[in-house]
C-alpha cells in the first residue's frame, strides 16, 4: 500500500547539473524521475498488453482525455471504475487537459476567453471543452495526475502566444477552482512559444498558483531542437525545485537525454508506439527501417545488446516477414522492442544521476547517435 | 531433454469407448491428446505472442507449407534455424501440404497425374507443387509432423472423389518415397468425401503404408455435422489403436467433443482466432458479438468462470471499447480468450477420458449448447 500522507510529495534524491533524479509519490504508487510515460490515448497502449508494459518496467502512462471523453465517454470509464480498473493498469497514470487534440485534431474549433467550440474528428458533432469541464472530465478518467486546460499556440507567433499565455493563466486559475478530488494532483502548464520573456511571465503566474508539478507545453510542435533547448533552460531555474517538471509530448532518444540535462523529470510521446506500427525500430543510436531488404535473411535481433522479449527471441528477417505479411504481430514486437529502449535509457539516465556520471553518460550517448 | 528414441511413438494411456487419451512424443516434446492446435499460418498465431501462447498451454502450432513457401520463402526459413527457431515455438509443430490452400486459395490451379500448377494469391507468378514438392518445402521449414501431398475433393461429388482418392494414394506413396529427414513424422491423409466405401478403401490403403499417423481431410468442408460424424465413425475402427488420428481443419466446440467422442486425438482451425478478429468471443454454451450495444456499460468478463488473462483483467465494456476505438489489443485480447476456451476444453476432455466419466462430460457439454 501506498503511503497516502505522501502523496504528491516530490523527493529530490540526487542531482547533477539541472538533471534531477527524484520519486513523485502517487496514490497508485512512486514514479521514479526521470521518467518516460507511453501513450495509452484511447486506454490502451497500443497493441501491447499491460501485463508486457509491466514486464518492460512501465510505470506512468498517459492517457487523453479528448478521445476517452468522445469515445467510450468519461461517464462510462467512471462506471467502470475509472481509467485504472477500465485498462487494467495498477500503476500511475496521467490525462492531458484535451486542450492540445482539440487544437490538434478536432475540426472547426472556436475559442473564446471561456472556452473552445470544436467537432468531433469522429462523427462531426459538435462539443465544447471548458476549464471546469476538462476538470470533470478528467476526474471522471480518475488519473493520478491531471492537466490545467491550455492553449497551445504556433510556437513563432508572438501575438498569438501573448494571448494563449493570458487565456492559459486564466484557465489554470478556473481549472484549481473546479477540482473537488483530493487523490488526484492537478499540474499548471507553462506556454509562451520561443519567447523567453513570455516563457518566463507563464513560469511566474502559475508558480505563484503553487501546483504540485508543472508541464511545459507547446514545444516539440514545429521550433528547432536548439530552440526547445533555450526555453528548457529559461524555465528550469525559475520551476521550483521540490516539484516535478513535465515536458509534453517529447519522446525521441535524444530529447530524452537534452531534457534530463535541462532539468526535466518526466515526458510522454507516442513515438515509440506509432514507429513501431510504420515498421520501424529505435536504437540507441539509429532508426532501422525493417521492411528493408538487406533484412530478409539477417538472423541478427534488431540490437545484439538490447535485453527485450523481442530482442532476446527474435530475428530481423522474421520481423520483416511479419510486416510484409501484414502480421498484427510485427507492431507488437517492434512496439515492445522502442518502449524497452526509451524505458531502459531512462533507468540508465536515473542511475547515472546517482552516481554522478549523467554529464559523461550524456555527452557519449548524444555523440554516438547517427 | 525429450527421448529421441521414443520419437513419434504414440502411447495410449486411457480410453473411454471410443475416445482416447495418449501422448505422441516429438523432437520437441510430447503432445498430450486429445489436442487442440492453433494455427500460425504465416509462421505467427495472428495478434498473440509465443509467450502468451506458452501461458495459454498450448503445445502443437500448425504452420501453412502454401503461405510460407511463398512468403517468406521455405529456403528462408531453413537458412533461419527452421520454423521453430525462426518463429520461436519451442513446442510440437506441424505443417499441412499445401494442398488443401493450393485447391482453396490459390489462382487459376490445373491438376494432373503429376501435381498442381497454380497461381499465388500474392502477386499471380506461377508455381508448381508436386508431393516431391511438398515434402522438400517442409523438410526445409522442419515442422515435426508433415503431411503427405494429397487433393480435397468437394464432398458430394462422388466422380471427383473416386478420382481424389487414386491420386491421393499415388501421392501418399511419392511423399513417402521423397522423404529424408528421420526427425519428422509423416502424417498419410485419408480422403473418400461423404462416401463410407471410398473413406474405408482409402484408410485400408493408406494403413499398409504403415505412417506414424493418420490425417482425416476433406471434412467440415460443406458436408453436414451427422455426415461428418458418420464418417469418423466409419474410419475410426479401420485406423489402427496405436497411431494418432488428426482431423484437420475443425475447432468449434461442439466439433471438438463429438470429434474426441469419435476417437479423434488431433485438431487444428483458424476458429478461435478469425472469430477474436471479427468481434467474436467464445464460451463453453456461445458466442457472444462484443460490438453489442449492450455490452456499452458491462462490468463483467466475456465469461465469469474463465480463468483466461482476458476474462481475469477486462470488462466487456472495455472490450467494446477497444472494438469500437479500431485497436489492436482488441484481437489479442479475443485471441487469448477463445483460445483459452479451446485449449482448456481439450484438457478437461483428456481428465474426463482417464476419470471414465467423458460420455457424460460430452452429453452435458453437448446439451449445454445454445
Amino acid at each position: 500500500m501506498p503511503n497516502l500522507s505522501e502523496n504528491f510529495k516530490f523527493k529530490l534524491e540526487a542531482l547533477q547539473n539541472r538533471a534531477r533524479a527524484g520519486i513523485f509519490y502517487t496514490p497508485h504508487g512512486p514514479l521514479l524521475t526521470p521518467a518516460f510515460a507511453p501513450v495509452g490515448t484511447q486506454a490502451t497502449v497500443k497493441a501491447v498488453t499491460p501485463d508486457q508494459l509491466e514486464e518492460l518496467g512501465a510505470s506512468l502512462i498517459l492517457s487523453n482525455t479528448y478521445h476517452l471523453y468522445l469515445r467510450p465517454g468519461d461517464e462510462v470509464v467512471a462506471q467502470m471504475g475509472g481509467l485504472h480498473r477500465f485498462m487494467n493498469w495498477p500503476r500511475p497514470m496521467l490525462t492531458d487537459s484535451g486542450g492540445y487534440q482539440v487544437f490538434s485534431l478536432a475540426n472547426t474549433r472556436k475559442v473564446d476567453e471561456d472556452g473552445v467550440t470544436f467537432k468531433s474528428h469522429i462523427d462531426g458533432a459538435a462539443h465544447r471543452f471548458t476549464p471546469e469541464k476538462s476538470v470533470k472530465i478528467q476526474e471522471n478518467l480518475g488519473a493520478d495526475i491531471i492537466m490545467a486546460f491550455d492553449e497551445c499556440a504556433p510556437p513563432y507567433d508572438r501575438q498569438y502566444n501573448e494571448r494563449a499565455v493570458i487565456r492559459t493563466h486564466a484557465w489554470a486559475e478556473r481549472s484549481i477552482a473546479a477540482k473537488t478530488r483530493s487523490d488526484q494532483a492537478l499540474f499548471g502548464i507553462v506556454q509562451g512559444g520561443i519567447f523567453p520573456d513570455l516563457r518566463r511571465k507563464s513560469v511566474e503566474f502559475l508558480v505563484q498558483l503553487d501546483f504540485p508539478g508543472y508541464a511545459i507545453g507547446g514545444l516539440s510542435v514545429g521550433e528547432t531542437k536548439p530552440e526547445m533547448h533555450s526555453m528548457l533552460e529559461v524555465v528550469d531555474p525559475l520551476l521550483p525545485k521540490n516539484k516535478p517538471r513535465y515536458l509534453m509530448g517529447v519522446g525521441a532518444p535524444e530529447d530524452l537525454v537534452n531534457g534530463v540535462l535541462r532539468g526535466v523529470d518526466i515526458f510522454d510521446c507516442v513515438l515509440p508506439t506509432r514507429l513501431a506500427r510504420h515498421n520501424a525500430a529505435l536504437t540507441r543510436t539509429d532508426r532501422l527501417n525493417l521492411v528493408n531488404a538487406s533484412y530478409a535473411h539477417d538472423p541478427n535481433p534488431i540490437d545484439i545488446h538490447c535485453a527485450c522479449y523481442t530482442c532476446q527471441n527474435f530475428s530481423r528477417a522474421y520481423l520483416r516477414h511479419l510486416i510484409n505479411a501484414k502480421e498484427m504481430l510485427a507492431a507488437t514486437l517492434l512496439s515492445i522492442h522502442n518502449l524497452h529502449t526509451l524505458l531502459q535509457l531512462m533507468r540508465e539516465i536515473r542511475q547515472a544521476i546517482f552516481e554522478k556520471r549523467f554529464d559523461q553518460y550524456a555527452h557519449e550517448f548524444l555523440s554516438n547517435r547517427s
